[in-house]
């Protein structure tokens, strides 16, 4: 890379004294913006076309302009860019090589427009295509969890509420919690692409441009729905790429949860489920070691999301209007934003479809833990009794139980009338965990019909895509 | 406050040993949670309906719950209601009271769900209200801008990037601007909101429930859209409340922007703006002073909606499902974010009309600054000039403006000839601050047309509610 | 609580319109800043003998003032206090009351201090003692874990990593890594102490006073270690609170930490522990629960602490110079990690001592998960083979127990003997879990008798105090 | 990059199934733990050192282990390493390296370590050394800021609160205010320092190590104060740094203060001050901009090192011990602090003696803006009248000024007498810029004499290192 003095730099005219070279690297953005010259280009090209719509070029000036921008990626795309920290950024590097390509006719494609709003044009050209890449994932993923849904829809697993056992729940019916977590962390980066994709080139520095520019067909040439209605706004705010982080540390944190959840259950302990090897990695000291490393480490990936969220938002606080330089570190948080969520999205969409699952271990460990006093209860009220009343028979039930070591299923009789006269013989129905799960009837609950309902709706809902 | 013995809670049956007086208070809730009674009353009494309906109660049960629920908010409302820690939550305080004022029927009420579908419908009533009229005051706050931006549509102040004077736009265009931030918040609102408004009760505690409930019937008494679709999901996500504080962290860092500004044009230097004597205080010691309390407040408060976003993601963070105890702690940082979301909202809603604009200081601000330099370089590119090269002319002349203490508008045409011959008389129809505002006529520019233009779409678009 | 127009307040004079009422509550700070009420009246009291020292105040005006500040006091701590939000915070409470009390003498109180020096005082002293508080708490719960462990210095449980059994460990050893975290935390408080313990009165609103004060004196008086060297810097900055809540957030990290584990090994799948009954609390709907309510909450929790870092540090970034109405921010998130320290604080340090182990099944679990590889490779070494590959050696072991399904030591010495020939009959002394764990007896190892070694340091490191 | 199999890996023994590509770069952390080479081979010379001593390794092996690491570093440093992801991380790379270059004896360079231990290491390696880096720029830093002040000791300016004008200062006394910041910053990273000074190496992958390692001679050898006390705290804590990002957090909240002041000292309303060109930058459509990119740069830097705090606090929150794959997440927030601390500390260390000051502009605005109505109140108080009673005759002059435009200075005795005739004609000698500064000769004052002697003692206290 080259350093040139600040005489060489499109603002050099002013000053009188030559940037220093350790600020030049240090305010450069190039080493990280250089990611957008795809959709820098894409954006110049749109601008060109309309410039010479509306007469500011010449339709054969566009046409060299447009073949000059394409050499240039495919320059770039070839690796043979030389890429100058002297240029400051990608902008004024994809500019300055298109003319030296083509001469000074190059100069005029900067007609109207500023890298003020250059730059907020390219940030959502990336962003849409981005946030369209992801949402494609989310649904692979949602696929991968309605196969193993359906195919684990009756069985039967202990249901967790603060780490202890809870309630019989079926296998198919969490997988089902994580699909619909997902599905509301897809429509969110939904809501987020409408505000994402609006067109501000037009906006030039801040306050628009004297030139007759036809912002609805630049638009309409990006595929944006709209354009601007505001130029102060359309340069300074960056609150797309914020709601962008904030679902983005949402889906982050339902898979660290989803992660957690594999960790234990993978672990001797729980033994619920088995991941494949390729998804796991191995101790260079401890030789038994098979370490969940994936979810692991998706889970810890939600710490740098959760930064890049906090990292603009103490960005922007107070920045007054219009564009400051300050902005220009809202890149690389959001960049990060994006693979990261890519990354582990992908992880886990190969993951999940080999999940293998412990269907024993599951049962064995919801017979133990008393995990149908519930129904006890809910016999005891159907007899009659108030619940908060059969709530404390139960309770009484179940520190005998603890006491004897012994689940509710397996007392006798005689044993469980001592707690109430109310419980007869028919108790032994709802002592089972398949009449436990089959009770669970209602929308929503887990009994496998109500799961295998939902899943047929979910599949019509996300289509085969 | 009373301190009962775990033996009279609801879960006392299976303890052997009284909760510690310290752990109780440190576990309770009912503190902050109280807040919700209202709605935790009105979810009661449809819950009780619905059970009425599908024949868990009697008709006259249900009519007994509803009057006692009555009675109950009654109290609660007429500050009598002896609230007590040793019942942990509002849920326990609201049906323990409900029971002793009518008798056992009341313990029927809890029949079908479980304090964690409970608590989740609460804090879905309660932020949906919450969300409702955080939008109002938006609007209110929008319209005041509207109507400021047009009273000040054409009056002429510096704008700056990188707090440098750059180029000259009109105050009610900048007014626009923070009117287009709101309205991107107003929409993240009614986005979250319907995420919101989806029904958990039913879900019981994290499985479902084997009583026969109309869930649907539910909602539509309490006015929700849908219904969960899994019940582990629906007690144990806490998604929709993130999203909500993410939305108004968006709307505080733009409160905080303004406020910076409002700071900032406050100020001697600045002297752009008035702020009413009632919006500001006064200090101890320095009798002259007279401080922007309002905005300085509402820009600090920026950091506690920051951090109650970051709490909740932390909160939730690796939380395996499904209701843990960690979620306890959802419902402060909530909170915290609806009340600053509405104190500074009403703040300037109330503020923004009676901003007084001295419009003579910020017209003087303009013609010194060099603002019209960019009208310069257009003129130039006009007269056939690539940009590039005309931006070094300008910027020469700029030098010389700055050695000889001149704005570009008070040097001679020979003067400004020795940059560029390009330059002819008809230089100076472009270096007028009108000339340069009226220039900006594109979609979204600072012409005063267009200001005004956008005025009238944006009273179209939110309407005079 | 009144509502006087701005009249009434002490900066009332340069105003022309009374404060709105809205506005009026929703900048003052007396709802919270109350609670500074002692270290208010005691840095007055200084500042008062202070002046009488220099001879501002005679020694009768001394007495006065303090007799009539121990009024004040005693009126607040009785509850007849009457707060007034009108007169903003507690340090004009606390004037206005004064000088009701004992006459216009109360008005000299103030001379050569502004709030802006007060409030900073009061936060340091607040904070100081919160600091002393805190740091003695860590003692007590570092001193229930030191007994713990060496209660249980040699009782085995699997270490794991990746939430895999690795290698056997003692539950001491694990007790003593909690032990170190926690004093880490308490150097950092110290750290933090001494930054904090510097008096910033005399500093007055932000330039110093003319009046003759000996700030020394001061300091002596309030036990501060040093005065502040700078006005402007002693008036504006809160780095100290910042730090505090850095090494809070530390502290909940670590006892975040501890939870987790805690609240894992209380589950039915691990069953390593039994928590105290009145450190849980039950289920209104599962009769059978016992949650591990305190380390769940404890671990729900870290994230307001988290959530204030970062309010503190969005409250501060870019604030310019000197005291702006945004630092009446700063008081909220430090109450508040004040509190929620504590209340953690206090609740492990009541619970650890009652920690029950359950001794068998940890051995039971570490015996299975050949725990015991790294001792293998480790033999292998031993008699000359490269350790990795000795680890590829166990490796293949491992595989052939995983597929048989039998630990390392449950295999003959020819079917170990498959995999290397170097496997000789002594290989069974480092199969056994007491073997293994005494083996590793390098300082910090969990060899029982560097364990115990470590406790007693321990203890003479942080005395009985 | 080459991309092998699993059976290829350290660990790959027991594995069936080779590491899935994609799996295999999203685990591996190559690419940024690289940055440890230098950290990780001079662990690996002093592990190789103490072994021999202890008589695992022979001398001659040791040598042969020390003569192959220097080969690895120096093919490093030359740029012909050839990194392999499939090798995953730093430390892997270097061994399987030095064994291909040395040999099998390269395997037993591992013995009796972990890459837990191993990179704990690394870690406190590198950040050691960064610290003593970071420690030296900030001193450097603060000799600028001492030469400034006493440059400008007597230099008047208007002090804000609010910014608004409150009372005057020296530009000397406001420089000193950034320096002290700046101290306390140094104090922070000198106490974390001595944190993360300490030796992990010995507790091999959790539980310590059967090998007779002499830890404290490797201590010695690496420069380390100590060794760490327990094995499990010491391979799976980070709170050293969490602690360093959060001194540095502080660090870059101090720079964001002083960044936001020299943005609007630069600006064309304040006028107080220039920076030199080579910091600054210009617009590439606005010719006359002279843009302070670097203060705006660095406040926009502080947005990430918040952000890497909360990255790392988010990443440690409830993890089990021991070391879990999410630590993997540490490194590269804890990279990015460094850097970015490093560049903002040198940017402004390199700035600040080039500021140039616009004494006349400052004086000028302090004439304006009551800067003196305090020095009025204090005559009064001086003349006998009570403080608060002071302050309302002076809030009275004071508007009688705004509403006739002139300064208190400027009015005439009889008409100040209007509101007090307790002022006399020595009224004069108060109000005046210079007497007002040099009454505020209290310690930390910003009585020019003050600032000189806070100079001085600054100077000893840190030395001219």
């Amino acid at each position: 890379m080259n350093s040139k003095a600040s005489q060489d730099k499109p603002w050099g005219g002013r000053f009188s004294e030559p940037t220093d070279r350790f600020v030049e690297a240090f305010t450069a953005s190039v080493d990280f913006d250089r990611r957008l010259y795809r959709h820098d280009i894409e954006g110049s090209m749109a601008h060109a076309r309309m410039l010479a719509r509306v007469g500011v070029l010449t339709d054969a000036e566009c046409r060299q302009i447009l073949e000059g921008l394409e050499l240039v990626r495919a320059e770039i795309e070839s690796g043979d860019f030389d890429w100058s920290v002297s240029l400051e950024d990608v902008h004024m590097n994809v500019e300055a090589r298109l003319t030296q390509r083509i001469g000074d006719v190059g100069k005029k494609l900067h007609t109207g427009r500023s890298r003020n709003d250059q730059v907020a044009t390219d940030i959502r050209l990336y962003l849409r295509e981005a946030i369209d890449d992801l949402m494609a994932e989310l649904r692979r993923l949602q696929r991968g969890l309605l196969d193993l849904a359906e195919r684990e829809a009756a069985t039967v697993m202990p249901g967790f509420t603060h780490l202890q056992t809870a309630q019989p729940v079926t296998f198919g019916h969490h997988m089902m919690a994580w699909f619909e977590m997902l599905e509301r962390d897809h429509a969110r980066l939904g809501d987020c692409r409408r505000r994402v994709n609006v067109l501000p080139l037009g906006s030039a520095a801040l306050a628009g441009t004297p030139y007759p520019l036809d912002r609805h067909y630049t638009a309409e040439l990006l595929g944006f729905d709209a354009v601007s209605d505001n130029s102060l706004d359309a340069v300074s705010d960056r609150d797309f790429a914020i709601e962008f982080c904030a679902a983005g540390a949402l889906i982050m944190t339902h898979l660290s949860r989803f992660s957690e959840e594999l960790v234990l259950w993978a672990s001797a302990q729980f033994g619920f489920v088995d991941l494949p090897d390729r998804f796991c990695t191995g101790s260079s000291i401890m030789p038994q070691k098979k370490n969940p490393d994936v979810p692991e480490l998706v889970r810890g990936k939600t710490g740098r999301v959760n930064g890049n969220l906090v990292s603009l938002l103490t960005l922007m606080k107070a920045q007054p209007l219009a564009y400051n330089k300050d902005n220009q570190e809202d890149k690389e948080p959001l960049f990060d934003t994006v693979d990261t969520l890519a990354g582990s999205l992908r992880a886990f969409a190969d993951m999940v479809p080999h999940i293998q699952v412990r269907a024993a271990a599951m049962e064995e460990a919801t017979r133990k833990g008393f995990a149908t006093a519930t129904d006890l209860a809910d016999y005891l009220v159907r007899k009659g009794m108030a619940f908060r009343d059969a709530h404390e028979v139960v309770g009484r039930a179940v520190r005998h139980g603890l006491e004897t070591g012994r689940d509710l299923g397996e007392m006798e009789l005689e044993e469980l009338r001592r707690f109430s006269t109310t419980i007869e013989a028919d108790v032994f129905d709802v002592l089972t965990l398949q009449g436990s799960l089959a009770a669970r009837n209602v929308h929503g609950g887990t009994a496998p019909d109500q799961v295998r309902a939902r899943i047929q709706e979910a599949r019509a809902r996300i289509g085969t895509g």
